[in-house]
């Protein structure tokens, strides 16, 4: 049995519903963070409220709740589900309305905080590596839905994650309209050619993401030079190593695209030391 | 008291909910059509059904309900709430699922019908004309979603709705990204040069509206020859008439464009010639 927080208070699983007329269902019309609780600590929190604040603006959308109350909610989130390690969810929706685009139709906006039991993907993943096919579908253009706004709407990366199903990968590496490498359909992607870590540019249109902030903070501090750019997918035919990252995986070895392996026999020291470095330095990270 | 369809009977609105957990809300994973019924008459219901069709094939979803059993269910929707004249929304999502993109977690789609008295624009607007802004959100990039899938990503048209209200005009016009003339943010566009009608084609990144073929087969059969291309925007300001199509509106003359009027002293003959027309073979149109 678990506790949800629906726009003022908890309530259980079965309770947690939203009318057939609010705007998130109707249009996609929200925003979302999720973050990762490590023994109750959340992983750079601050941040993701930050990037939750960012993307609300950027629709036009007031959060129902000020900065300083978020952390009190997931906190209780956690608490009322016995949970130490969790995988929470805040999402915002711009609340019931009558039929239209227009966001002043809506009242108030609907709040949805999950906290549910962190759910690791196998360790042999890590060590073995997962496969990436780069996938037909393109990933939003800025011009039309900048990829940096946390939203509700995602068929462009369900789009992606079903081409990628059906070729039996892990994931699908989406391509900007461009052509450009731009990032998985819910991770940023990094690479290692000889002493150097690159990964795709914020304006190659993806999501700023905050593990991959973090990992390039890292690299500089183990004296690993980076470089942000912009990057042909034949780059990545050429890498030695090549790995994911996002607030749950941390950082995940990729060991083929479109079933070509990168790098030599799986050998991925650059990665394995970021890891290494992420989970020695996470402490940190860990706010509250 | 509105009856509204769910899953697999009618309810009152109030009981008219869906889980937090449905991927519709979660993440707009779901696809819908809007219809209109005139005198419980149903305007191209069989085109809508097969859209309908059609964008849930394109994301992988299984309808429901075969073919045959949506005209009863609107029926039956219009009967319950007292409806002659109505605005009909079918939307089917994902359904009810755990967190994550990919649609194998949900068990059955949710299916909502709603129907709702049709609310007319003011019969002055359609003389008058209305205004348009060109917007800089530029319309969903074909490559990374489809404009002619009807999904529940609404975000890209509900950031040009915010941005047309910003500047005071009915609705904004969307260039597509390469800055050809694209549609509006819930209908399609044309404007009068001459002799001849122009429309931006399909192939533009727009929706291939039902009204909008309703308007081509009625100026050919009328003799207005008709060209659907590719335009730029400066093509518009110099029109002698300009319009817009969808199933709620028909035909809705526009008179300005970022403050420029569209022709001469709001004569539109040819604009209020189809409008004429379509009225007149309306019930060609309308089924069952």
């Amino acid at each position: 049995m678990s506790w949800i927080f629906l726009n003022d208070r908890f309530v259980r699983r079965e309770e947690a519903v939203v009318s057939v007329f609010d705007h998130g269902f109707l249009y996609g019309d929200g925003v979302y963070e999720t973050l990762r609780a490590y023994d109750r600590r959340i992983f750079m929190l601050q941040r993701h409220l930050a990037r939750l604040e960012r993307s609300s603006q950027a629709i036009g959308l007031q959060l129902p709740f000020a900065d300083k109350e978020w952390p009190t909610l997931l906190q209780e989130a956690m608490e009322r589900n016995d949970l130490r390690n969790a995988y929470l969810r805040i999402t915002v929706s711009r609340g019931e309305g009558n039929i239209g685009l227009d966001p002043a139709l809506c009242g108030r906006p609907t709040t949805v905080i999950l906290a549910l039991p962190f759910q690791p993907h196998a360790a042999d993943l890590f060590q073995r590596g997962v496969d990436l096919a780069i996938v037909s579908v393109r990933r939003n253009d800025p011009a039309a839905l900048s990829p940096q706004i946390k939203s509700l709407n995602f068929l462009n990366n369900i789009l992606a994650k079903q081409e990628a199903i059906r070729a039996q990968a892990f994931d699908g590496l989406m391509l900007n309209t461009k052509g450009e490498v731009a990032e998985c359909t819910t991770s940023n992607i990094f690479f290692v050619r000889g002493e150097r870590l690159y990964t795709p540019a914020v304006s190659c249109g993806i999501l700023d993401g905050i593990t991959r902030d973090v990992v390039l903070l890292l690299a500089q501090e183990s004296g690993i030079s980076v470089e942000e750019g912009r990057y042909e997918p034949s780059a990545l035919f050429q890498a030695n190593e090549c790995f994911l990252t996002n607030t749950s995986m941390e950082i995940m070895h990729v060991r083929s695209i479109d079933s070509r392996a990168i790098g030599y026999a799986g050998q991925a020291p650059v990665t394995q030391r970021l890891q290494e470095t992420f989970r020695r330095e996470l402490p940190r990270f860990l706010e509250q």
